[in-house]
């Protein structure tokens, strides 16, 4: 058994995480930390895992954390900054959920989250965690940066077309919209139900922190440099992520679209082209590992259109996490992850 | 494996039952009938199925339905009458999520069905599928009525109270609350987002089908002719039913209903009595067979209030479908269903 | 026009002023304090007025206030008492959105608000306005307590049936089912989007803050005391009251009920008693001052259920609010308040 | 007194109309037909006009209808081809809330929509209803087709840019968010509240029949053929649509396109340019008749993005029709259109 720790585990990348680590065969969590809940066991605040669960959120000891084979970083990005190394130092692994390690650059980092990057020495070791892409390199890593969501979904849909170098590298557009729990658990007047029921609108139009690091894995797609515009949209539901990816073909003779994604994850399990003409709803992949695509070429013209969906806190942070941890450990990489989605 | 045949499969019954049926390790759906939907892929209705099943919807056929060790009927009521009992002779066992052999007396049924009963001669050997009241007798049965939604979640608060003799048999209110799922997947303009979302209201305060079935139910617990008012409520949400049942106390010296609650359930491994002064929320058993109960006595007065919620496609339907299979052929009851609840 | 300012804009009762007195012939707003929003447009904080108000919050001063001809207090509990008193020997009016003003009597005030209540001397003075009830008293009175949501949809439900006097006093049950709207605009985890939607729950079974003022107006009602059990649930939408009433008929023959209700509420501008057999949908008063209402006795026996729907924020807040200041200024009653709902 | 006939009430756009109208003090609804519905009150149908209306669906009567000053058509496609004409012929007015009449090409119109266009004769007589681009035509047609919901959104958003020629003409997309009522009151497994709530979904990506009247208007705006790109996305709320629009400035030097939007609609009463930076929301125009507008460049590129908000049953159906109304029988052109949106 992997024995586990969750640093950070109120928020719903941590209940997600508990969620499908009670399933997983292989994964036992032995410690769960929060300062702010310490010593409130996690079935109290999440009455799901009741009959799950005997443990409490205790305060983060390293020590403790060292002891566990792997620890996740549930956290608001920079608090694995100062944690992880520890951690590694005392011979255990990181999972990291958050930003802290999935931009390669640290001064690209330091402009986008508004501080110094706080564990730069450690960024030559870390694997970006998108097993599709970096499958090798994550099995022998002790410190994995998961993708954020808005970057798995797009990434996803993006990939096959410019590894095959079918379509112009400028002028992409992802127009993605996201289920309010990509916003956290956080106490703010923005996620009051009141405020985003019922009502659609875009933000960060300016300037999204997930627009860098979708920039890095596409420009590694392209081998060459990439220019996205990326539009989040606030969405009335809880889970879900859609990304509707925009790009031009570079010639009109661009081959079997269809063959060349189902051939790119043939062997993905966790990516499922859809049949021709398929409209993937996020529905779909509620609650599992999952990310449904298509891909369209309305009116047979130089526009190609993705559909992707994943359920961002699955696919898009716990669940990933957990394809990652499973590769990192030698296991099949489906265990623990081969969940039905919850329709309706 | 069990060789599980279901008739009626295209209804959200129908497609839960797929759903836990997939990660049941003892249980094989063989057959599913739509004499609509013949040849569709239950995959190609139902996304979230791909990868899990390539199975097609089929024309109902009686002996490949009798070859399959148990059949599930996820059907309008009426459908069961008629060929349960073909299927039965022909040596196959029959779990029924429809109405069709839930109440004992067939004038009754008739009363509330508006036709004739299908099939009498049937009723004296059909159980009624709640295992908290009659595990035993369902071990042993070949035709299993699965209890209603509503009629679960009332059952499952009242009946403690009424089998310890502590309230009166009369004046009892179920005031209750449901997803919309449970109107089912038919197209009816009532079942719209348009017209049910933000919006609640009653139905069929002059009298609902389960109201015959949950009065037999708590009449059997308190050993005399029970008086119920219940009062069903459309619910702005897709799953869940959330019961308040209403009684009162025989005598103000009624000991510890807290104890009482988590005696007659301490082995039950689908009731979960929540600490005294709980308030269970239906998105706690979301997508699991579970029946999460609170009992209260406000300012320590004469009327007890109970609160039940469900899921009602799983504890409330196929959940319960399945954890009485597993009761039929000897498996851990628990089989299949140790699922955790999607939270949020 | 009447001058009218407002103490505590920023929380839904304040925009719902605001909204509806954009459109009211007669009343102008003059000022609209916020401490933490000092300096802010109203329409910057609310989009839906831009175009309606040139406006901007301001620091409450009670000279400012007292210039008004009325105000308005959509705060929390405990502030009308403090300012209340200043702005009445100023020379101005009141009417309190507020739960200060609406319990006569101050001991139980204290008891379930769990401070002393600031201002006893006013109580003798203080009219509670339900404009069903008291609607004389209402136009002369200077301090008016605007009665809180679920109390509104109860009393105006049961008060026909205890003022023929043909339910038993005790044993009167309300069942209710509020939108999210009602909990504030306050940052809380509790009213999130994510764990709101989808999800059903009562709260504070053990004892509301609007029982005793529903227990004060139904006792009113019945000329003797009334018992009562109160239970709130959460329900997943934004706006919108259902209460479902129960209570017992003295005797068998009680005459026609539907007949009692049409003509209690015959002259009443909004209060509409539906057809018999009807079912109100909180929907179908979303945004409007209205009362819906229908009248049950299920299988004709000695149970009443009475079906009442509001919109929290406006019959149940600022709606009435307006109705009263109609009352109070001698406008027709109706005057500002004749929207048509939003359906879908 | 205007005196309107509406052709097709019980759909959404139908009782919207009736909502709007019951507030407009210059017009009155003398007759509304359906078919299906012939005698049924309307506010039987819709209890929010209970004390609006007394009146009651009758069968379409020529006579009836010509004798009205305008008829609304809110019928499905292909219903004002046959009847229009007679109307006219009868000295009436027209407008149609349908496709019928929104492209100038019967035999473009013929390609989308499957079926000859059955009056051809009457399309050069007819006008497209966007006051915005429109005005004084409209003030004199007597036969007016109303736009469709998505192009409204879309055209508001692109045309300042197209008049100035500031962007490429091809290559502009339009990502779609829609509001479920823009599927219609049918009763239809897709428009379940258990089928879109808490999920995304894009559709007819291979191609929307509001695509070639976006084309038609856009076209129009630049003088020359525009190439779109137009995906329509299902959102899990009843009202509203969101138009992202992305183009490509041909130019860096483009200047300042805030202060572009701001001029070109500085004169519209129902188009509202949020301040620089803005990111309006679908509530914010829930239930008016208007359009709220921002418009991005993000890090100063080529690429702009306007986003474009309307009520898909106002802006972009009803209250658009009533807003033509005005102008074409020389009224206010705001007359019964000052609503503030419901907020939250």
């Amino acid at each position: 058994m992997i024995k586990v720790g969750i640093v950070g585990g109120t928020g719903y990348t941590g209940v997600e995480l508990l969620r499908l680590l009670a399933q997983h065969p292989e994964a036992q969590v032995e410690v769960i930390t929060s300062r702010s809940e310490e010593g409130v066991a996690v079935a109290d605040m999440y009455p799901n895992l009741r009959g799950h669960y005997d443990l409490c959120f205790s305060v983060p000891d390293v020590a403790q954390l060292a002891a566990c084979d792997v620890v996740f970083f549930a956290t608001p990005h920079g608090v694995a900054h100062s944690l992880a190394g520890e951690i590694l130092e005392n011979g255990g692994r990181v999972i990291d959920l958050s930003a802290d390690f999935r931009i390669r650059d640290p001064e690209l980092w330091a402009q986008w989250y508004g501080q110094d990057h706080g564990a730069p020495d450690l960024l030559n070791e870390a694997v970006y965690g998108l097993p599709e892409v970096n499958r090798e390199t994550i099995r022998s890593t002790r410190l994995l940066a998961v993708p954020g969501c808005y970057p798995t979904a797009v990434q996803l849909a993006a990939i096959p077309l410019l590894e095959a170098g079918l379509i112009r590298p400028e002028g992409i557009i992802a127009d993605c919209k996201s289920g309010v729990s990509g916003a956290g658990r956080g106490a703010k007047v923005g996620s009051l139900l009141c405020e985003t029921s019922e009502s659609m609108m875009a933000y960060s139009v300016a300037g999204h922190r997930h627009l860098p690091e979708i920039c890095q894995g596409l420009s590694d797609a392209a081998g060459q440099a990439v220019d996205l515009t990326f539009v989040p949209h606030l969405t009335p539901m809880i889970r879900g992520i859609h990304a509707t990816v925009y790009s031009e073909l570079k010639s009109q003779d661009a081959g079997d679209l269809q063959a060349l994604f189902e051939q790119r994850y043939a062997n993905e399990p966790f990516v499922d082209v859809m049949p021709a003409g398929s409209h993937p709803a996020t529905r779909s992949v509620r609650g599992v590992n999952m990310c449904r695509l298509s891909v369209h070429r309305p009116g047979n013209g130089n526009r190609v259109v993705v559909l992707s969906v994943i359920d961002n806190l699955v696919k898009g942070a716990s669940g990933q996490a957990i394809q990652n941890m499973n590769l990192m450990f030698d296991l099949e990489e489906t265990t623990g992850l081969n969940q039905v989605g919850l329709m309706p």
